[in-house]
């Protein structure tokens, strides 16, 4: 059984921490942007590691369960502890150095606080490229963008979070340091532990640092909008364009016409590219080194795409204001989304080949529960979509409100169908804690909840979250 | 405690396997390159993942010990139970289909018993690339590269084995399956078992399938060897490439002269490219997409070089069969290196950027133990140095056997003083157990502890590797 929070645990954590660690419980860590769950408790900044091992050793003595907080922008509840004991909200933000950055080894040591867009403008002040990116960048921070796994639009060249990490600093359930901020490349001693903790979403340990990959940046970079006629179409072309340009694309989005009347409908005001929205397009981000052109590449690419019927039109940005504003496009659709506010979303993905078959297939689904606008989008070439499910003209999201679990249900058995994932790339957090249960091999189950006792026996590491508490 | 594998446990394995599936223990068992080990035990060869199960849970049973036995290439004693308990010695030799192969989405799902070379040519046959690539590849599996996350020359580009994986099928310890065959390339539901059981050696489950990665394959390929002044300089020539070519760079290898005395010493025979072999040269492999000329940029790269004095003299392939001869000459070494016999041999990594200082600083360690001939040669460009020991000419390994352990004390303790592995690609396997405990982090030693505890209680799965038995 696990204790509360309470003014005892607060009064020993005094005797250990300098006054500049205790923040006011604000909604800044109790809301999330969906308004979904609340949560509660103390909130602990440390400004160390040293630090966040001595709440965690206070948390253990007094079984007080903790859950580690990012920038708090995980969508899926994982920051948020609503039920069963109070937390301790350790909160990263304090921890914010840049502890080392290395330009000459492509790396960079990061604290678990640090922003992702300020790590991103470090490596680039180095002349580098660290390349996760995502709608949240300006406030997501290292640590929290880890335990999740992030994915976000450059995975299709550079991986998720997890291939861009060479190392971490953990601190344990028990209060003790592990050192595993490695610079090295390869360093085969023992079980992977780093990528065990990336992904287990604050449940193993609370990450504090890493050491991260930095990469050169691309010589010149390139972007196109086409207009396709199918999802299958797109899948062809992003075929054709990698027989082209090989690895030299960095994203590659596919877009419905669905996300182009939401921008008119409710904004953000943003310039769509086409005069007429087309059913599908997709956005194509090119990064090449130095001898080869992004637009003579895309314009070869749209040459042999409209040749053979893959796409139908297309606008090639000429200068980076033009790339921007194409990017503003695909980057508005989440806002737009909210802003419209969806029955249920869904961040799924399947076998990339899958990808137009469950487009096709997903309507006949949703039409079993009802009748519904769907806004799908996401990274294509990773296979994975946001298929989000939006009310039709004149209704809202609460007129759906006892339909949501059913339209969610009737989204995800189609995709484990398919051989899908029900969470590519949010995570599991709260909010999918009953999907992995009814869709995840019994025997990764299994052992999952054995490695959690094995290294949380007290289960005070963020519980809820991923297995149930 | 654990029982040997005798004859009630046989005949209990004859009941539900097929005769097919039992081996003659012969030498290719038992022994490894190096002679250092001698395995033992019977031999079970599988045929299928619900054969690998009955086997899991009739050692179970028995509480006899097994030993997963992929192509038996490996240089670190994994493979081969020499003591305690008799094992069963379970070989994936006849588990070699290709299940799948998706060109379109670039995956290759293999049994584990498959060869890698097959794996590459199955993939060449579809117009990909499986880039893992290793001297031993014509005889080491798949199940065996990444259960010790094999590296090999293209590292630097494509990453190890556990970057080429997108899933796993693997029996557990209790002999059931965990079906994680996935061909998906995001997927955040749950901890990453996966990377796991990647680099475990066999000591967490048995993987029997793998989902891998394929790539596009490049364009156009060119291949040089340049002398260098130094260490300091080629890793100048590795910035100043990577500036020029970006993520071109296929392979970086740093060879000192020593391995041409060794190869004009003992052979294999090959064609050595410089009249006078220089201190230190480098193989360097593009592989660029259409439109670029590997020749062109390694000639705008050796002049570049040159002007910058890192660069005295090269080499640059005009064919193919050119290619193909520089390449014999690196992938020659390890031949040549068993033929003299070394005293100790080690295979370590530092922080790309410390090798300079790595190689300096070592020459006065060996000098307090004795007087030596050293071959250093390897992946600079991950760090990963085989940083091999050698009698003097006209002396063996054996006059030197007493001082073999003060040898590689003495590398590891500056390996580990500058922050580097002391196994980079070759694993734990038996002979480093020692070293890990030694110099592996004590809270990381504690969690692995903890896991191999939790995923296999009775402690069967080929104990001594990796952790003490």
């Amino acid at each position: 059984m696990l204790n509360d929070a309470d003014d005892a645990l607060i009064a020993r954590l005094r005797a250990v921490l300098p006054p500049a660690a205790f923040r006011e419980t604000t909604e800044h860590y109790t809301r999330e942007s969906r308004d979904r769950w609340r949560g509660r408790g103390p909130v602990v900044a440390p400004g160390s590691t040293s630090e966040v091992a001595e709440v965690m050793r206070a948390c253990a003595g007094a079984r007080v369960p903790v859950v580690p907080f990012g920038g708090g922008t995980g969508l899926v509840g994982g920051q948020l502890k609503g039920e069963g004991a109070v937390p301790v909200i350790l909160s990263l933000e304090r921890m914010t150095a840049i502890r080392d950055l290395r330009p000459e080894e492509n790396v960079l040591v990061a604290e678990a606080g640090a922003v992702l867009a300020d790590v991103q403008a470090a490596a680039e002040a180095a002349g580098r490229l660290f390349p996760l990116s995502l709608a949240s960048e300006g406030s997501a921070r290292i640590g929290g963008l880890l335990s999740t796994n992030a994915g976000g639009i450059n995975v299709i060249r550079y991986g998720t979070a997890r291939a861009l990490c060479l190392g971490l600093e953990v601190v344990t359930a028990g209060g003790a340091v592990w050192n595993g901020l490695s610079r090295l490349r390869k360093d085969n001693t023992g079980y992977d532990l780093r990528d065990l903790m990336i992904g287990s979403e604050g449940t193993l340990g609370i990450i504090t640092a890493a050491s991260l990959r930095l990469f050169p940046r691309p010589a010149a970079e390139g972007t196109a909008m086409l207009a396709v006629p199918s999802p299958e179409a797109a899948l062809r072309l992003l075929a054709l364009a990698q027989g082209q340009v090989g690895e030299g694309i960095s994203a590659f989005e596919l877009i419905h016409r669905q996300g182009f009347a939401f921008l008119e409908e409710v904004g953000p005001e943003v310039t769509l590219p086409f005069a007429e929205a087309p059913d599908w397009s997709v956005l194509i981000d090119l990064g090449l080194p130095a001898g080869l052109s992004p637009d003579a590449a895309l314009e070869a690419l749209f040459e042999a795409a409209a040749e053979q019927g893959l796409a139908t039109d297309g606008v090639i940005a000429r200068s980076e204001a033009q790339r921007r504003a194409l990017w503003a496009v695909r980057e508005s659709i989440p806002e737009a989304n909210r802003r419209i506010g969806s029955v249920s979303s869904h961040d799924i993905s399947v076998p990339v080949g899958a990808v137009p078959a469950f487009i096709a297939a997903a309507p006949g689904r949703l039409a079993e529960v009802g009748e519904f606008r769907v806004n799908c989008f996401g990274h294509l070439g990773d296979g994975n979509l946001h298929y989000n499910v939006f009310p039709l003209p004149g209704k809202t999201r609460e007129d759906h409100a006892g339909q949501r679990e059913a339209v969610k249900r009737a989204i995800h058995d189609l995709v484990h169908e398919m051989g899908g994932s029900v969470s590519a790339e949010h995570g599991v957090g709260r909010l999918k804690v009953g999907d992995l249960a009814r869709y995840g091999d019994p025997e990764k189950l299994r052992m999952m909840r054995a490695i959690k006792t094995a290294l949380d026996p007290l289960g005070l590491l963020n519980p809820g979250a991923v297995l149930p508490e």
